[in-house]
């Protein structure tokens, strides 16, 4: 099959329009760009509807063609970047609200639907969907659901799944099925549904979530405190656990992050601080009191200072300057190598200790910062992106990071998934006997390795 | 393989202490004996460590012979009935705490356990395992992630999968995995966690449980409301939502589960209340007495009368009363059969409505109760068990249960799972494509069909 006829066939199924070269350039590469990674497809294709999607899917089948599924583009971990050839199928055009009943907490919409739509449309009703992870505005639903995006509240409301109560997705050789619905409970089958969240599109194509929603707490009041170093800082979130303290988020920087995105914090960062915690309290607005006062309480031990932000705008600017930590790291060297290793809470003064430690052995700055409550951290090297060198000795570091996060009990993945960057790593964490499970379950559902093919192989 | 055989193998494997006859009564049955099903076995094993349940599965695939997982053997559907021979193998002695950490919210508990104690346990740290399913006493918290059990609190806290990190599990043919672990995220592998919760015993036996736990809140403040009936009863359950009180349960009583239940209610039913809504406010003092108030405002409009009850001897004798609803049914006619649908929160006047019509289509009285806000019903028909052509009319009304529930866009199963009395329904509201995964995914954990067979089968 050439890629003309491929492009022909296609455009036959869709209509011209919905059919782009595979050269276009912004669906060949995602997050990784930064560590070298950019793709190359033999066409895009845009459906518009799910039965479009399963027609290119099936086209892919009978003509054994990979098929990439694309959300936003906004992964770390390669799994939308077509890295050797076949069709893209990017779910943009798939963007409706097949249903919203604010009154009952719930959504239907499509899997190409922005993120930070979903949010716009929960929050006109009344509502909050919890999960948030980073680039809300370029990410999508649907690709949020394929890598059970986390984000700062998981903390508190759990990853997206978790507000996944059914999907609609095309499955081999090109089908559209659907498991769970507008239900909140559902045990009848095995759960196909959690099995499709975070499957990162090698089980299927998502193309439609039923989402549940939550009545939008009124206040959201955070708390920032500094500390001397990890060891402080470390116990400062320990103690709002073991104080029974229902934080919505729990977050830390440590002292390279801080170095690197302390400058443009609101209100400046003290002298001597090397370690940031950052601790969100909401619900009513008294609930939300509370627990501030709380927090502050439980933080200022061995604080070198504690700031909580006063009105809705300076919320929000300590909010957006949280955002803004990645690409503050980033902008050090022009890139980085950033992992998301997951460990139990009372590893977490290691791993971040450890990162750090792994940097120097490989000649590398390194620094880490994330969601601390979740034990999930970003542990990152600096590399200059045009460095082959270097990005060659971050890759040996971030191996070695996997092994810790492993050794420590914990994941080698908390947000970003396997994808292409860790694939093959799973059995680091998993006995030979699960990895084979895993290894037979993308069998079931694509027998022909045609469903992403490379991207979270667990041998 | 001769019974004695069987038994003498067993016994060898694990000591003399710990194989009984197959014909112990107590590891025959489940809640479905109310309605005629009572099985049989070669042997009960009782191993005493995860190895040891290994070794019984190895010899049971070595040997050819079906093994049937059981845990407290409170479940609705027969899942762990040994209905056509084979070893039980109850879990009863693999009931150690392995590890808990109350400041850092999490325990890990073997299988065995009972549900009462780990929420003890939870509750001696000032934590709280909010999963409630019934008969907590006697079931194991092993049965319970088996069935992904629910319970009133599931419509805010979710089901009891919401609160599993891990799981160690033995799987075919003899072989101790573990998934997951003191983390609370991992996106690295495909989600087998999910995949073992609620696969009932046919993928793979769980041996112990990583669990996630809550600081406990500072109160519960239930509020019972009386409604005339089905239609205003449910327009004031749909209030509390629309009105954005998050309440922590929300259940219902229909008019014939008071007949049957009213008399005990403590305080008495107000004249004319054909419905009862229970819902309760939970969090901090001032947080659910301001949640309370909503609610009792909010339940007020059109109700015969609203009750808040006042002390902690008070609450706990209203759940109390809420617990013995399920007993107080069944003392009507000596027996029910019960189905556990879920239908969205807007058909649940339907469904309630027309389980009484279904039941009067089979000259059957009939009556549903449940988990309002998560529009979980307990469906039931009333039966004399020693009745066996009433039972039959039971079933066959059932089988119209589970098309309604489908009908409605719904699960034929919120609570109990398939077992053996749903077995093969699941294409009622499933497409045959993903039946056909369904039953993909046990051949890849079971490919022989030794794991609890007959049960949950989806075709």
């Amino acid at each position: 099959m050439s890629v003309d006829a491929a492009r022909r066939d296609l455009a036959r199924l869709l209509g011209a329009g919905s059919v782009l070269p595979g050269d276009t350039a912004v669906y060949l590469s995602d997050e990784t760009e930064g560590r070298g990674l950019r793709g190359r497809a033999d066409a895009v294709a845009l459906p518009e509807t799910p039965d479009q999607a399963a027609a290119v899917v099936r086209w892919c089948n009978d003509h054994d063609v990979p098929v990439v599924p694309r959300g936003g583009g906004t992964g770390f971990a390669a799994g939308a970047v077509p890295l050797d050839g076949g069709v893209v199928l990017a779910l943009e055009r798939l963007d409706r609200v097949r249903s919203f009943d604010p009154l009952l907490w719930r959504a239907c919409v499509e899997a190409g639907m922005r993120t930070a739509a979903v949010r716009t449309l929960a929050r006109e009703g009344g509502l909050v969907f919890p999960p948030d992870p980073g680039a809300a505005e370029q990410s999508q639903i649907g690709g949020n659901v394929a890598t059970n995006a986390g984000g700062p509240h998981a903390f508190k409301y759990g990853a997206t799944g978790a507000w996944v109560t059914g999907i609609e997705a095309v499955v081999m050789p090109g089908e559209v099925v659907r498991v769970g619905g507008a239900v909140r409970k559902d045990v009848a089958g095995y759960d196909l549904r959690a099995l499709l969240v975070g499957s990162e599109g090698t089980l299927g194509v998502i193309t439609a979530v039923w989402l549940r929603l939550l009545p939008a707490p009124e206040a959201f009041l955070p708390v920032v405190a500094f500390y001397e170093g990890v060891v402080s800082g470390c116990s400062a979130i320990e103690r709002v656990l073991g104080n029974g303290i229902t934080a919505a988020a729990l977050e830390f920087l440590d002292a390279g992050t801080l170095a690197a995105a302390g400058p443009s914090f609101p209100g400046g960062v003290p002298a001597g601080a090397g370690f940031l915690v950052l601790a969100e309290a909401d619900g009513s607005l008294a609930e939300a009191q509370r627990l501030r006062a709380e927090l502050e309480a439980v933080l200022a031990e061995d604080a070198l200072g504690v700031v909580a932000p006063a009105g809705a705008a300076e919320v929000e600017a300590l909010w957006r300057w949280r955002d803004g930590v990645s690409i503050a790291v980033s902008a050090q060297r022009g890139g980085k190598v950033s992992e998301d290793i997951v460990v139990p809470l009372d590893r977490l003064a290691e791993a971040v200790a450890e990162t750090v430690a792994i940097g120097e052995r490989h000649e590398l700055p390194a620094c880490s910062w994330g969601h601390a409550g979740d034990g999930n951290l970003h542990a990152t090297f600096l590399v200059d992106p045009h460095d082959d060198e270097a990005l060659g000795r971050a890759e040996a570091a971030a191996g070695e990071l996997f092994a810790l996060a492993a050794g420590l009990g914990g994941s080698i993945s908390g947000e970003h998934g396997l994808g292409w960057v860790k694939r093959g790593r799973l059995g680091l964490q998993w006995s030979p006997e699960a990895v084979e499970l895993h290894a037979r379950i993308k069998q079931v559902f694509d027998p022909r390795n045609l469903l992403n093919p490379g991207k979270k192989t667990a041998g």
